[in-house]
């Protein structure tokens, strides 16, 4: 607890000089003002969070966080429990969605096992944190402890403190955990005026009646749980999962290490959502990559007050969204570094 | 002309049985069914057009079309016209946005001098194909002959084919041309039903007045010149441009010689219009690249039936939307190729 204290305590709103000095930077640039739009809002954001207005390409992480679910005992999921460490498997060696986007992009993954209900072996790309072997069925009680949750948080914490310690100069969410969009829709039913129905969808592919099923077990975690929605760790704890929990705590120490964060999809927006809760400048630093098929995500965007970059029909998570958003940010970055003012270029303004 | 008949002649639709089999092979992946939407979508078409179900990353080149207009006599644009000259000789010292991003994606940008009232020296980078030094004021008569418009039209042609020949796995449009927004809400507005206020915008950045100023030249133009709505090459004729009908022919080459081509902003699509409204086919093989500020461009999109990749509230044009497509594009090739199955991973079905 005391790491999310100081973490808490130690962040604060991105300089507005230096945003304005950015964007008299690209304004200088040969091409219409502003003609750049959301790139140029990108170029400029990353600059102020990071304080330097030239800044460059450089090194880029992923971390995706995986834990189990026990809600899935409620059968709210298309695939089976055991996917969650095959899949981790998977990520490891290199074959997953997020794998070959990341290197795409040019970032590494990093699978943090904060909550898996397998013993994995030691092995290169994996950190092993693992803080219980999945969260309990939330239509029972309390999906975990306040302090299970808080010493998840402080795991996503502490790797955004060691990434920037290392010279990581940006950070990507991911997420793996069979059942995990139910704890999503159902933190976003918790913090909003939302009905469960509005913000629940169909996961990795369940049918009609297994999505009226669905909105019917969270609807009745929630009542048996009564999670306050002015305690944003409170409904964490209560309806929350341990990789969305390592999620908000990464966001938490991005921001309070002036690290950009770009944010994955649904799942991985309900832990920016925890973090945004806890604090309301966690917000600045952190990039929206994807607009999710998941029909809970724009909810918690508008929530968060945050416009993704990306709209390409995802719902896988992983970090895909993640990774092809962090091309799109160094391409805003180049522009900032890379293009002729109108002086350089002998260009006429206009 | 007779090229522009045998590219015609030559074009035919995308095998379905292809679009199949890569929908087949994406289905084994490591992922729920469809999960990576878009980027599934570009993967499955790319694998069609090229008749490779492993389509590998290859040389990218975007040509940048250039070319002046009559219609700046009217005062329609914020730039004066020699920054058309001035931005041709940016692209070719790469300090250009275009340049930025072609680089970050991979690609190669070729300038195609087709219509610039400048003479420009022999340079790397820089294809002379001059049709005439620019457009005559389409507000006074026909903006070109219909001998100049299949000139120009027949330049695009021979760049994809000798792009194809050369190994080039993808091209890119983009353009360069003061003024050259008029000419292309003139198009949308001359083959469609929309009015010229619904499809006339600010361009690099004009105000109120020299907006309705603008929407007025267009509107005459339209009424001295009366182009028929049924024959594209008239359109383009009468209200188009140069470079416009570069691109027209560059997509239709593209079609004829089954490379993908990605269709950068507003001025790019009205020149992927015409070639579509000349073969019904052509839209099969083109990616539009990103969704333009300018208000026309949707009723393009819509005409055409294509969805573009990004939206990243740009308008610049050069082809800036077309590179980076192009590295998303890349992305869905590599899920394709890279991406474990169930069965290589130990994973199981959902």
């Amino acid at each position: 607890m005391e790491l999310l204290t100081r973490t808490l305590a130690a962040i604060s709103p991105v300089d507005e000089t230096l945003l304005a000095q950015a964007q008299a930077k690209l304004d200088n640039k040969t091409k219409p003002l502003g003609s750049l739009g959301t790139l140029e809002e990108v170029a400029r954001r990353f600059a102020a969070i990071t304080g330097n207005l030239s800044p460059q390409v450089g090194k880029k992480v992923i971390f995706t966080f995986a834990g189990d679910h026990g809600i899935v005992e409620e059968g709210v999921s298309a695939f089976p429990k055991e996917v969650t460490p095959q899949m981790v498997l998977n990520f490891l060696r290199g074959g997953a969605g997020v794998n070959v986007l990341a290197r795409h992009s040019g970032a590494e993954v990093r699978v943090v096992d904060v909550g898996v209900d397998y013993d994995f072996d030691p092995a290169p790309g994996l950190i092993i944190k693992k803080i219980a072997k999945g969260t309990r069925n939330f239509a029972k009680g309390s999906a975990m402890t306040r302090e299970e949750a808080v010493a998840a948080l402080e795991v996503g914490i502490e790797l955004a403190a060691k990434a920037k310690a290392e010279g990581v100069t940006m950070v990507g969410t991911g997420e793996m955990g069979i059942g995990n969009t139910s704890p999503s829709s159902a933190i976003i039913a918790a913090l909003s005026r939302c009905s469960v129905r509005e913000v629940t969808h169909r996961g990795t592919g369940i049918n009609d009646s297994a999505l009226e099923h669905k909105i019917k077990v969270i609807e009745a975690g929630l009542e048996l749980n009564r999670p306050d929605p002015n305690d944003p760790l409170d409904v964490l704890t209560k309806v929350g999962g341990l990789e969305i929990a390592g999620i908000a705590g990464l966001v938490l120490g991005a921001a309070a290490n002036r690290l950009p964060v770009v944010v994955d999809g649904f799942i991985s927006t309900a832990g920016a959502l925890i973090a945004c809760e806890m604090h309301p400048c966690v917000r600045e630093y952190l990039f929206a990559a994807h607009t999710s098929v998941e029909i809970g995500h724009q909810m918690m965007l508008e929530r968060i007050g945050a416009t993704p970059l990306l709209d390409l029909k995802f719902r896988l998570g992983e970090g895909t969204g993640a990774a092809l958003a962090m091309g799109l940010i160094d391409a805003g970055l180049k522009i900032l570094n890379e293009m002729a003012t109108f002086a350089e270029a002998g260009v006429s303004e206009g």
